[in-house]
């Protein structure tokens, strides 16, 4: 199941980036899981990358293609990570380029390959190419929902974001989407993301734009701490619309962009939480009154991997002693507890270091029944704050992993 | 359930502690949950507590006690952690010390308050106190086994071992008993351990001795990765055996008494492991060839903390991928995958950072069925090695953490 996560919504056409999905059978028959995206000659691609040191094959390609030429098309696929395949991994992600260099005519340089499913399995090259002549054939404008649910692997719903603003009296499009469920933690988990506009912008503002959204996005969700070994988030602009042209970050229209470009990025995020494996509920934890951000992150982290908070959460428990002890561990500098307060979304809990006044049994019973909570905890130290999303832990997580191989 | 443990051994008596339980029906009727830990006059008694933050209100008076004088009795509760409860838990605390101090016509400085169970509930102080003079009438030498069951909260097996030795031909005898099974991470957890020899050990020795031994023993477990806000682990020398005199670590009868102690110290914290909240498996993480012990503890965190290992375990799937991928997020400096190998108790499965032409699934399923099983990393990167316990991660172990309220 997902926390209150809709159906696909409209994803509109970007122009200058095309979409193609078709079958190679990877682990399942009769679903798409490969994916072709091709961008128009001129197109600026911004990608991050996983920082685990176990670089996958198609990472480590990827990195080396894109020190080499501008990318003009990706392709994906689903059901195999095609990582711990050491050098015939690499091959195999070689082979895929080259198939799809050969069909557009280009170089093996400007194609990217990302791979995301199970770890240590050799990747079914073949069956891939083979799919390739379909997914060119397929290739549209309009095809950001079958790519949506091409890339998935153990999520339940296809995640994609679209959102329009004018820059200079043109109509600009930004599309996303992106795939993960488990083995999420900031510094990009088992997820990947493709978001694509139309607007003009140069790869070096490009870079500093994707940087700052993952940094408040992706960076900020944890489903069970696990960093994976393939993850990546594209930022392609086609500059297809001429005269939206953003030169800088920090102009008029660079802070217009910036603040929708990372409304989509969050939703894209948050979306992945909603659909984390076995969650019940939608959970952010908010840390203000910090002395820096850095401490504010890291008391925040701290609650939101402690199996035992999270549990409570499943049991719609409300459990403060354990968010305390988790408050507690936090490897911050300094912490005064008589200056810790804790709120459940309205419900305020612990006041100053000790359980409020007005806090009853009841009060915190209510609050947890709800599917989306706010855990907001102030630190009385300063001024500064942070904000990330997380998942319960249920009894669905312990099934999913204990029978699905990542 | 548990993984390999046997009932309690014969837990021989410490000349000098008396030890004896009531029950004040705490969070059950039926059981003792109140136990007292006497010691005669001139024990020495090392301490050392949970590095949490938020100290639980007996925490904050033992500290303080320790500092004022040498104790002469423990008392301990389960069933409630006397934790998050601001102002009232030290007075609760302090009544109980000081009624058991009126019993045994000592100074209130001179008891040692220990509580362990749920978290942010007032103590039921009266409850406790009434039951301080059955404890006292139930004082005896005798009395190890009853008192490690009255510790327990949501352990299956009560936990204590028993070893002797021989300094300048006296029998020595070093007993302990410890209770703890969630919220179990390195710098103490939700664990409450007390051992007591009756060697005569000076308390500056005793301090060295008791951080060496839970640097190697209780620091090294995790279950969970919450460490709580209750925890202690007590160490007393009694000095019956007034010719077994130990004035060193270093020397020949420091060195062979340290190494008895440090093999109670690890039988009982792997016993907290082998009884970790839903375990079915006992994992040690040996990491090897490091550059230093710290780098080796750290990638040994990494994959033991990791729920997607931890799952992996729980249903037997040999998922090397998921052991590589958290091997490569562990914080250290530098990581040469091609030099990374994984082994599972004798079965190689990585060489080199890649498949080892050796490993077949099959070898993998067949280890993997164990109770009892090894993970071998070798970071090819130097001579240094450490070693945690774990336990993997199961459907009970969500049922008991969302069921129980600790």
């Amino acid at each position: 199941m997902s926390v209150g996560l809709k159906a696909l919504p409209q994803l509109l056409a970007v122009t200058g980036v095309s979409l193609g999905t078709a079958s190679a059978g990877i682990r399942q028959k009769n679903r798409d899981d490969v994916t072709i995206i091709s961008c128009h000659p001129g197109t600026a691609i911004s990608v991050v990358f996983t920082q685990n040191r176990f670089l996958a094959a198609p990472v480590l390609v990827a990195k080396k293609h894109l020190g080499q030429s501008s990318p003009r098309a990706l392709i994906i696929n689903s059901g195999n990570a095609n990582a711990g395949t050491g050098e015939q991994g690499i091959e195999d992600a070689l082979s895929c380029c080259a198939e799809l260099a050969q069909h557009l005519q280009c170089s093996d340089y400007e194609i990217l390959p990302f791979s995301t499913g199970v770890i240590g399995e050799p990747l079914p090259v073949d069956q891939i190419r083979k799919a390739i002549p379909e997914c060119i054939s397929d290739l549209s404008e309009e095809n950001w929902p079958a790519a949506a649910r091409s890339i998935m692997t153990t999520d339940t719903v296809a995640k994609g974001v679209c959102q329009q603003l004018n820059i200079n009296g043109e109509t600009v499009t930004i599309t996303g989407i992106a795939k993960g469920a488990g083995m999420i933690h900031p510094n990009m988990a088992t997820l990947l993301t493709f978001i694509a506009t139309d607007a003009t912008i140069e790869k070096t503002v490009l870079d500093a734009m994707l940087a700052y959204c993952v940094g408040r996005s992706f960076n900020r969700i944890t489903v069970d701490g696990d960093t994976s070994t393939n993850d990546a988030c594209v930022l392609m602009a086609t500059g297809s619309r001429a005269g939206a042209k953003i030169t800088q970050t920090g102009d008029k229209n660079g802070k217009a962009f910036m603040s929708v470009l990372l409304q989509v990025f969050k939703e894209l995020a948050q979306a992945i939480i909603r659909d984390a494996e076995g969650a019940t509920k939608f959970i952010t934890i908010e840390v203000v009154d910090g002395r820096d951000e850095e401490d504010c992150l890291q008391v925040a982290r701290s609650v939101a991997l402690s199996p035992l908070v999270k549990t409570a959460f499943f049991a719609s428990d409300p459990n403060w002693g354990r968010i305390l002890a988790a408050i507690g561990y936090a490897p911050i500098a300094e912490l005064d507890i008589s200056k810790v307060s804790i709120a459940l979304n309205d419900v305020m809990v612990l006041k100053d270091g000790a359980l409020a006044s007005s806090y009853t049994e009841e009060q915190g019973q209510a609050v947890m029944q709800h599917e989306e909570i706010t855990v907001r905890i102030s630190l009385g130290q300063g001024q500064s704050q942070a904000r990330i999303w997380t998942s319960d832990l249920s009894h669905d997580y312990v099934s999913i992993n204990s029978e699905y191989r990542s």
